[in-house]
């Protein structure tokens, strides 16, 4: 299987690595950035051509899936084009920067007929989420009452300003409160809390959300993108007969100097190396048996949905405009 | 010093049994109870005179000092009668019912000149919330900035309905909240959230609660008192460079069955045990000392008031009618 | 009831405020001590007389059970005065610094009759210990194979040499085993180990050894004097079924610079500073019933032939020679 | 890369499954097993050849590298044909199962000059050991004096007799020793312990076994193969200035019932799941780049020659006999 990989930043290199070096059945041979050096270097490590535009990786006859790394404005654009030639396409998140565009791209697929779009919400290939998946559907908990998250990271760069710890960070906690219930988020709160001296002061941060989902399970979330002391993603259901919670994973510890430390990761990459392996075999794995798998075009749509009414809301709550759910989109992971 | 005993209820007869065998420097002398045969038992044991009414009890001139715990309604009266004598008073939460009637106690602790009275919130006497106040009052992890709190009963008594878990649970959240940022607590908001089915229809459990310091720190709140699976009491205040976290206490874990097993106390009464010995002997001493410290009538006042606020607000923020704090109630331990 | 203490050195002290502040039915009333000076500071804070010898504390009529907290090798001489008068007393460990020495104590008690002597092993009276002992009981793990211990301070001080490692701290091991197992330890093998450079060179340390049951259970024990980063005691029965294992306690957690901290106490002051207390009110209420409870003197002498026969193994196993347990000394705590 | 492999039974099969669909570079082309019929299954879903010994896989000029997952006292043979052909090969644990055979594979491969041969001791690729391995070359902990193993299995078949908890489980605690430390082994010790009544009578177990390094350090090694309650592996180094630990892996846990679990893995398989394939990963990667890494023949040798003077030792201590490590065999994972 071919793959072409639009955007080689940060997160595109990795992709193309994990692809090269650590996924069974796929091959890089196509690959498009802006910039053309930073293409070039990845190129040439993964024995792959260089295009000149993203459209041309898609309409590349020797590439047979994309995989969509640019940024996030360009997305919609991208999968539409992937959705027209009928190209399995792995996008990163967010599937598109306001719900319409998303939405367009539902209507897309819908238009085809079957799934070719997976976003990239790799939390659900994490194996702590998936162990809280598991328990719920198990019941060990009873029914789900509440839920407690938490989304740390230690910091984020001068252009990480304004909503995006909600745009971006918070989607997030979306996807995985909506996957792990099974169930929409209809509403949404930003409650106003203080904010860290040590953030930037364009950007509001910590930020405190309550999420509210179909059933009226309610999702109260932390996002706090300068917490400074390591990236810790938590997660606590709170079930009538139980809890079952996700919390930094550990695999043992020091005892040093008074204390007996369990060590955090510092960023993401860390802490959700092995998911994004997983989440990239997954999508390869679909694409060999002609189908589409994993987190779906709308669970972009309804992540981005969720997130624009946070945005809109400001400590009342705000009501998501949310499309009817297409039964292309119906099964056991999405709600 | 001689201790008179309002109320041999189950609370009162333990107090009763630890001033008498695990505290230095008390004896109980008198008690009262409206269940006669249960106050002469339990003066049997301690080998104490039996009254006929609470106010005899704080009459009695071999009285040095009171416990109260008769209920609730009960406490502002005896306590004003206390203050009156000039007898040194711990009087269980609630200080009262109302903010009114507590704030008539503060008033007259006023008019005495010298604080008398001490508060039940024992949390402030647990080694785990003391590890907490301490880490904060270091700096360990910066300036707070938010608060997540969880309190969680296996179950309630059928007579524990209404707003009770606002008014007798939450209020110990907010004590603690008060304590350990030192700030008042100026509003409140309940949360809808769904209410789990295996508690009485006339109790909205779980609880869902925000409330906001005076400098804006946010603490939100689960009260939820028929969890099932524990008594289970947490905290975690997020700092600008770090969060320090109250857990269940442990010492240790049985591994059986496929799983790593942390017992947790299924009650206030295993969970706080040692907290209410310290309580106890923090109080007897400062009576022989001839001072009061611990949570003050003010705490009272200030907890209750926020529950006030709590059960009034029904979705939207209720600002705290606190009255003016008196220099009487400064101090470091206090807001 | 009057106790006369002897030695009040940092114990003693420590002792001493105990009975006086946190502990219902006792008080201080006699003290000696060597240095007269400190036991005359001491004497002062709890309004007590200061005698010229420990052996008129124990003569003194107004003293009615003595605590002996004075240097090991007088223990034995004093604690038999005790008994040759007929006065309870409780006894740091060691009971006497040699098998021989605590076996006359033994001895003496049998001659009396019943019961006077209680040896301060205080592990018993800890939460912990006292969890795993219970889950024990309860056949929680079935029946033991294996017991793992570890016993880390963080340093000694020079005085501490020679076999003290094994005198004065592998003892607490030996006890704790003894009381959990309910059996007798009957062999001892000190297995070579390297040394660590940060330790004195007159002390062995860390030193590994390997205790064995009556019916076959095989204990190790690391016992590391010089372990700097904690005081760390740890315990692990290994059943048929399951394990239960003592840990440091916690109450929480600091997350701070790339890690998640539980804090570990630096001196067995800090970690058992409730367990002295409980046992101290232990001893306490058992004297005024007329009773001795807790580790008896055959505890204390069986630690002892425990800890000679580890010193006098060297790479080769070493039988205890241990006496035929007296009736007395049967009951449910006991082997 | 076509890759043979010789055994297709539990864990042949399991590794044809991660070499076809979780590892990149490599695919499936020939098998052999002795039941023709399984051979044939596993065969038809990697599209592979089946051969009709294990010796046509060698020779079978299609194939690039051999994995060896045949009974343990046919993988001399093969790695030596592997040797003599100059094909690259992983091969399960043990190399052989005795020194004089596994030595005689180091001397082929000394002869042949370079390393072809990765034998299978997969822990060295779990993120859990490599932590701990990190943290010692990064000093944390000081100088190790002492390491306190733990290997735990929830039951064995009934065909697991004799010595094998020494041939076959120990031999992990001595790689993962060896590794850790970077230093040889150099005698054992089998402590005599009481057996589980659980356990099958012709089977020791648990065992209790000290190893002791070049350098002196001792290793306690707890082999228990009925276990019963989870797959338990663990590890602690205890440093001059501190300790660090592997313990089971935790993503989060379950509140239920009076308890806080943190579920086990009940098999190896679940417990070094990710550890097998990036074991296969690395083997690949360095195949394609025409060298070897990992656990060396001269690993599979040193572990065989350990467990065979544990087994040789009763309750006396065995000197390791060990042959003079050759140069090709140095290098910074191995001692």
């Amino acid at each position: 299987m071919n793959v072409g990989v639009i955007g080689t930043g940060m997160i595109g290199t990795e992709h193309v690595r994990r692809l090269t070096s650590r996924v069974a059945g796929a091959r890089v041979t196509a690959v498009f950035d802006v910039d053309t050096d930073r293409a070039a270097g990845v190129a040439a490590v993964a024995g792959a051509a260089v295009h000149r535009e993203g459209h041309d990786v898609i309409d590349d006859p020797a590439v047979d899936a994309v995989l969509i790394a640019s940024p996030g404005d360009t997305h919609a654009d991208l999968v539409l084009a992937c959705v027209a030639t009928g190209k399995p396409v792995l996008c990163e998140k967010p599937l598109a920067t306001t719900s319409g565009a998303a939405l367009k791209v539902v209507e897309a697929e819908m238009t085809y007929g079957r799934r070719l779009v997976q976003v990239g919400f790799m939390r659900r290939y994490d194996v702590g989420y998936l162990t809280v998946k598991s328990a719920l559907a198990a019941g060990r908990v009873g029914e789900p009452l509440l839920v407690h998250c938490v989304h740390r990271n230690v910091s984020v760069p001068p252009a990480f300003t304004g909503d995006m710890s909600l745009t971006d960070s918070l989607v997030h906690e979306v996807d995985a409160s909506r996957w792990l219930l099974g169930q929409e988020i209809v509403a949404a709160t930003v409650v106003e809390v203080p904010h860290s001296p040590l953030a930037s002061p364009q950007l509001r941060d910590p930020r405190l959300v309550l999420l509210e989902s179909e059933r009226g399970i309610v999702i109260d979330a932390e996002v706090f993108v300068n917490a400074r002391y390591g990236y810790d993603v938590r997660c606590e259901v709170v079930g009538t007969t139980g809890t079952v919670a996700l919390e930094a994973p550990t695999t043992g510890a020091v005892a040093l100097d008074g204390g007996r430390v369990q060590a955090l990761p510092m960023d993401w990459q860390a802490r959700f190396a092995q998911a994004y392996v997983d989440e990239l075999q997954d999508w390869v794995d679909a694409v060999h048996r002609g189908t589409a798998t994993g987190p779906s075009a709308w669970d972009g749509y309804a992540a981005t949905a969720v997130a624009e009414a946070a945005v809109a809301s400001r400590g009342s709550r705000t009501m998501v405009d949310l499309a009817e759910r297409p039964a292309l989109y119906s099964g056991e992971s999405s709600p």
